[in-house]
């Protein structure tokens, strides 16, 4: 389904599903594309463009059923599905990654945390006990895992990524600079870099540009 | 400088700075477009190309040098100048975010800390004693204080950001789904979005493709 979708209305798409949801919560049942247009900051012609991309869910002079459209949304991006995921990590950034994010909704089961800092394993967090480190690979023997959130350093993530994948593991979520694309071309990884985004605000501020 | 460069050059000018500083730690002085494109994970064409949009550093059969295009690089993006910025929820998301980055080396100065729960202000990240939200006013008054880092949920931005803009910050990094730009659009927002990203994960694994 949906083959040769442009990495640009893909990356839309979230944002998409995330206004419709709101709008649903709202008890909004119907909109007409200028009036999603305005929500998402694009115009109408653009909208209407995207979502023909998927096959055109809207009636003329009807518009869009809400959660029709959101639930076809969630079937495109695959949010129906339940990816099994450990997370390693329980900093900071592990700690608000962990109980900020609903990841049932996001098509993600978090089933295990690890870490090694041995004050913080034996904890609670989102309702399962952090365990050591060391338990990765059993744990991943037992059951059946196949995605790893990284909210790790890039060298914790270097000296472990070997035993996530032969553990089977080939989808990751990745706060590290680690390029682990590069190390297993047929893993998929969505990374997340803060520190580059900060430096793109700090060249549209240079450039007092909008990109 | 540097107008009408596109907005898939930008971002990956990041990463250029990423790996050329990784390099320099490494007392590598110059590189091929080959060797770079190959950490890049990209082609030596393209990074020629991606570099010719700034002016070409690069010296026919010598490579380029990985101080010099870094040095480059870092004035393009503006990391050379200094913005001073505050820091708005220092909760667990706030605090990993304040703890790992070096916003010196990417253009900006955090200055201080704001938070609402009682039993956190007072307490120190950073080196910097958290203050009340309450201050925030006052602060920015006394203070030239240009820029926001929001770790904070949608509705706290949405209770505090006409605050902000009225104390003239027009520089926003947000990791809420408040949309900044939309409800003042002459600010310049960089987003971070988490959830879209994981839902992109999904969809990737869903269709088996890299985007």
């Amino acid at each position: 389904m949906s083959k040769n979708i442009s990495i640009q209305v893909i990356r839309r798409l979230p944002r998409y599903h995330r206004f419709l949801k709101e709008l649903e919560a709202q008890g909004v049942e119907r909109i007409s594309s200028t009036k999603l247009a305005s929500i998402m900051n694009a115009t109408a012609s653009q909208v209407r463009q995207d979502l023909n991309n998927f096959g055109g869910f809207g009636q003329q002079g009807y518009g869009y059923s809400v959660s029709g459209l959101k639930d076809e949304i969630d079937k495109i991006l695959g949010l129906d599905k339940k990816h099994h995921a450990i997370l390693l990590g329980a900093g900071n950034l592990g700690r608000a990654v962990a109980t900020h994010m609903n990841f049932e909704s996001l098509g993600f089961q978090l089933d295990a945390v690890f870490e090694k800092d041995e004050k913080i394993i034996g904890t609670m967090l989102r309702g399962l006990k952090i365990c050591p480190d060391s338990k990765i690979e059993s744990y991943c023997k037992e059951h059946y895992i196949d995605t790893a959130f990284l909210s790790l350093p890039k060298k914790s993530v270097s000296a472990i990524i070997e035993k996530l994948y032969n553990a089977g593991i080939r989808y990751y979520w990745n706060f590290s600079h680690f390029d682990i694309a590069k190390k297993y071309p047929d893993t998929i990884v969505e990374n997340v870099h803060m520190s580059d985004s900060l430096m793109t605000l700090c060249y549209r501020i240079n450039e007092n540009k909008n990109i």
